[in-house]
């Protein structure tokens, strides 16, 4: 079954768009796992990351449809964490959820598709779902991509509108008739045509911040066959109603990516006190559910 | 030493501005490299891509300033190349050369320093003298990368004017009174502004395509303080009339990379008739010198 269509069906029977994005950080860590770690070495930390990814992924398995990985905080301890992070990817997708690897890579020809085969299918070394992708380099750096999306039944999610204050450097600059991430969603749509699936939706979908609610209701009906990861909810400023315009008459259409909000839930009220470090676990449960039930009222 | 003092260094005490790109792919490499691999296991490939690159170094350390090896082919074969990329990049630091990885990395925040945590600086996992960078994400995106470069005396390579033929998708829109391009040109400036060190150059570089030598001429202008790594060399189709309007009046702030023609020398002509696979180093050597005396002449 296509990415799309894997998607669309994870969407229904877990009624839920949330997306769980799995942001190790050495400081943020709940004490039970950042105080397992003795010394500093690479091989400890990447330790730590894998349990709690683990831990993470068996209370949400249940919960939501996909996770996010972000493939900087694992290269950032080195091979170690590379390596973590293809355990990470190996677990959540035994059990049950799909994988979208945050890794915005991006290059063009044979070097693109290596990428892709790094990243893309569940045979590839981090056998992702699917991977997030940056248009600067054109056409021919999506291409190889979305070719190995079709052997391989994958996904990208290609930078339209980033949730960042300063995404609007280039993305929001007025050019020939439309701004550039508009050529951007066109581009996706573009890729999109003969690659829709019976879910209606393709393998190449947009990343567009939930910071941005209008330019989200514009997206929505410019790339009408692209899911949209949206970024930015929760710790990054965007609410339930900013975002609930991504979704279709059907509920589909889009997933909404919550990292710290989730992830160190226990860390922030209500939960800090309910929970804390030492049910962080549970933390993670009632933020999740609470996100679900946030989307859901609609 | 700063990145950009360093490489001003080097440029001068090499008479060359040569950068060797470290580009392994399993079909090209040569047959004593290949067939050494029986099996098809990461970890063999990887010893390959370790050893080719290896050889590779030790005969272009004399000759050349700088390497630049491609993380996406490493990537591909998972932990292990990962692993790889960490010995070749140790392995040309300690024979005297700078290397800038080429990751074209990109995000925000602290997920952006997690990247540049990852590669920057010889005491980070994948410890690079620079790593290029991808501006989609605007001004935020590049500064914590920027950041690490002072902590560090490190550089960055930001995604500018790149050689592919789609580049122009998003690159050359017009906009406001100036190109895409141009105004991420100007962001370079704006980044190297109170970093610029002895030399005259800044640790934030731009990477502009040999493919494109009018764009060139007018980014040497537009850029003065950063260094320009300029791809697209032989393979691509650029020559060295293309490329040296990149240098400056002292021969300094430009680059110039070239990837199969001189790794994989040993498979065209007139190499190939000379040497063949089994001198395939010997290859390299001539094709190395051969490119160095073209752009010598000027």
């Amino acid at each position: 079954m296509s990415f799309a269509d894997r998607l669309a069906h994870a969407v229904r029977s877990k009624q839920s768009v949330t997306c769980v994005g799995l942001d190790p950080r050495k400081a943020q860590l709940p004490a039970p796992i950042r105080d397992a770690v003795s010394g500093d070495s690479p091989d400890q930390w990447a330790a730590a990351y894998t349990q709690f990814c683990h831990e993470i992924i068996d209370v949400v398995a249940d919960k939501v449809p996909v996770v996010k990985p972000q493939a900087a905080f694992f290269e950032q301890l080195g091979p170690a964490g590379m390596i973590a992070l293809g355990e990470v990817i190996d677990y959540a997708r035994a059990a049950g959820l799909l994988v979208i690897t945050d890794g915005k890579r991006n290059d063009i020809g044979s070097t693109a598709t290596a990428y892709a085969d790094a990243y893309l299918g569940g045979d590839s070394p981090w056998g992702s779902d699917s991977l997030t992708v940056s248009p600067y380099l054109g056409r021919d750096s999506i291409e190889p991509f979305a070719e190995v999306c079709d052997s391989r039944e994958a996904g990208i999610f290609v930078l339209v509108k980033t949730s960042n204050p300063g995404g609007g450097l280039l993305q929001d600059r007025a050019t020939e008739g439309q701004l550039v991430y508009q050529r951007v969603a066109e581009l996706v749509t573009e890729l999109n045509q003969d690659r829709v699936g019976e879910s209606g939706y393709g393998p190449i979908g947009a990343v567009v911040g939930a910071t941005y609610p209008e330019q989200l209701v514009e997206l929505r009906q410019a790339m009408p066959s692209a899911w949209i990861l949206i970024p930015g909810f929760g710790a990054q400023g965007g609410g339930a109603e900013d975002v609930k315009p991504g979704l279709d008459a059907n509920g589909l259409g889009a997933i909404v990516n919550s990292s710290r909000h989730i992830i160190f839930a226990h860390a922030r009220d209500p939960y800090r006190e309910s929970f804390g470090d030492q049910r962080w676990q549970d933390a993670v449960a009632a933020a999740t559910d609470d996100m679900n039930a946030q989307l859901a009222n609609r």
